[in-house]
């Protein structure tokens, strides 16, 4: 403490001992949770990269597609019409009928605006669905390679994540359901389920989905789905499996979701909770301590991207799978990859051959060949030695940084 | 369980045993903090008046002016320029710049970027900071009467919220600080601290606020400083007292904020925490887990906001101070109605004679005299017999809300 601080709690407080910590001593004071969250991965990459200028960023899960013009121009709406003031905590009623509109085309089935939650990101659907289910103490198995931000958020709730490594092997990668299934123990109360999965673009097939379902239901866990990007899907029809298509309408599924990739809108964290609508009001009071709802002219652009976006989907699917091939090939030439050719999502999850340490490889790619990957080490220990790379970009990008990635291998 | 559902288990499941349950069990299936969540008695008495229409609802904490263009256009600015992209956990710098010379400029020192972290909301401050330091199973005091966010954060957090309620008497609302001091128990981690107090409007001087640090650094208990509305100050000075002008550097102080009340800015869902830069890594983490950050381009919006929006400020707080002192004296003519004049903040709380039921006389005022008002038993057991009016609005809206509920008196 300095002397004039010193001097300062003298005037302040005459009877009571001086119990004020230094700085290392704050962050001990916190909660164990809170002060053992672990760093992103992802984020330590892009901070190194940024450092150096220059660089083709493909670490993140965006493109470099800012959001569409008749989407914005809902929010500029909006906002020229004050619609700067609280609103529903559990969305507009307007973006809730439209997000049972979109589920209604794409599934095939009715869906109910009472089954929808605006969230303050996908992130935060994540954050509340957990928060709903993982008790403390608790575990929650997730496969990985994975995203690492569920992980995160489970420790956050005091819950502990439980990895699943899923194997690599010559037909891709697998879900080994006797793993999972012993894995489950008498704490566990959650699966967390990516599909199409971030980072590997592997795909749960229906009966994957089945078997999941099946160990869910006989162990009485909850299964948080989140399947953010069933419309970049490489396989046959128009969008990936779901636990839509399997499920009953009582079964203990939450599923979380995103505007930000099918519409180029990652920057504006908005995501829903999908949920039977009898778990309405404890999502709302969720969603009433945590942020207290989303922006309602923001929530204005989500109808628009909802109802007028399928073009643009189009567009951006089309694209990624152009984009896609191109870094199977290249990458594929190099004969240093490993890699399957992702079913689902927008990133190439590959490893290189007598390149073990992902972060140092990561490192050298951005110097070398100014592309910036994500290491595997930031997805789990099932992806370690592989790095990421988002093609959600024109062809030519992919094309260019694949060319400049394989140079440097 | 439907017949068609059956079947679809049927299908889907041959082995495992149906243990999938009706909808009542999926709320028994929850996590019990996320469970018992309370709904917000706020929100109860505006879905009840707007059900009915045509109610002025003076019931929330915010006003009728939606956020002047000089900020919004700050936004649509940043959309047009394609600023619609994952952004820093922490915030812009350009943002946490201008909060640092907003900071310097009201409070007479210097302030850093680096102490100040944007969140989607000033509720997320407080939810972010409680999850911070409240630990599972620990104590968190809130003097009441107290907006009931910061309890229903604690409780999902797994702490236990304990109120500490006011004394309301001859001096208006004050605290007592032996019971606050009794109060305190080994399980005790955080006392919130709202000044000035929303609903009452008593603001903690600066004795106050010495005897409150001085009993956390005794206890070794952190503060969790809400002091979001010190512009709106009707004594002397520019501001209201703060804990910024009595503590050290590495007090054990947590600030939450919000854009939402200075700035018009409600609906944004924008704020900010302020703590000792040794803690950034941890606050960015919980960030990170939580939501992934806020907005970009309602970020640039924030910054003209800090750095443009003095005029717009001192105007707000001298309308605040014209119908304050309108409702005051209408209200004070009853003879029925008890209260002291608010010191800060934008909402005066008052209790009618021989109207012990606070939740019965809001609805009645809805239906006979079309005002809504929040009731004090939304803000815990100091204030249940209150009603809550919010006087951010034109003096004649005010004087013909009053006026129309004396009529009813």
């Amino acid at each position: 403490m300095t002397r004039k601080a010193e001097r300062r709690h003298h005037d302040a407080v005459t009877t009571a001992p001086d119990h004020s910590a230094d700085p290392a001593a704050l962050i001990a004071a916190l909660r164990a949770p809170a002060r053992e969250a672990p760093v992103s991965g992802i984020v330590e990459i892009m901070k190194y990269g940024r450092a150096r200028g220059g660089v083709m960023g493909l670490w993140a899960g965006e493109g470099d597609t800012p959001t569409p013009a008749f989407i914005v121009e809902a929010a500029n709406r909006a906002l020229a019409a004050g619609e700067t003031f609280y609103t529903w905590q559990r969305g507009l009623p307007d973006l809730r009928e439209a997000l049972a509109r979109y589920h209604t085309r794409l599934y095939g089935r009715t869906f109910s605006a009472e089954e929808f939650f605006i969230t303050g990101s996908g992130m935060q659907a994540i954050q509340i669905t957990l928060a709903m289910t993982a008790t403390a103490g608790s575990e929650v198995i997730i496969p990985t390679p994975a995203w690492p931000n569920a992980a995160g958020a489970t420790g956050l709730v005091g819950a502990h994540p439980v990895e699943l490594p899923m194997t690599f092997g010559n037909a891709g990668w697998t879900l080994d359901m006797e793993r999972m299934s012993a894995a489950v123990t008498d704490r566990t109360r959650v699966i967390v389920m990516v599909t199409p999965s971030n980072p590997t673009g592997w795909t749960a097939s229906h009966d994957d989905l089945r078997a999941v379902l099946a160990l869910a239901r006989q162990r009485g866990l909850w299964i948080v789905a989140d399947e953010t990007y069933p419309r970049f899907w490489y396989g046959e029809g128009n969008r990936a499996p779901s636990f839509l298509d399997i499920m009953a309408p009582d079964d203990r599924i939450l599923f979380v979701n995103t505007f930000s990739k099918n519409w180029c809108m990652t920057g504006w964290r908005m995501g829903w909770i999908m949920a039977h609508p009898s778990l309405g009001q404890v999502v709302e009071n969720m969603i009433q301590y945590s942020t207290s709802g989303v922006a309602q002219f923001m929530q204005r652009a989500g109808v628009v991207a909802l109802d007028r976006g399928e073009e643009f989907v189009a567009q951006q699917v089309a694209r990624a799978r152009a984009s896609r091939d191109i870094a199977c090939d290249i990458l594929g030439k190099t004969g240093r990859c490993r890699f399957t050719p992702p079913q689902g999502a927008f990133y190439l999850f590959f490893a290189v051959d007598g390149e073990p340490d992902s972060e140092k490889l990561a490192r050298r790619l951005v110097d070398e060949a100014q592309v910036g990957l994500a290491p595997g080490t930031a997805f789990g220990d099932g992806g370690k030695h592989f790095l990421r790379l988002c093609f959600a970009r024109e062809p030519k990008q992919i094309r260019d940084a694949c060319e400049r990635i394989a140079r440097v291998l």
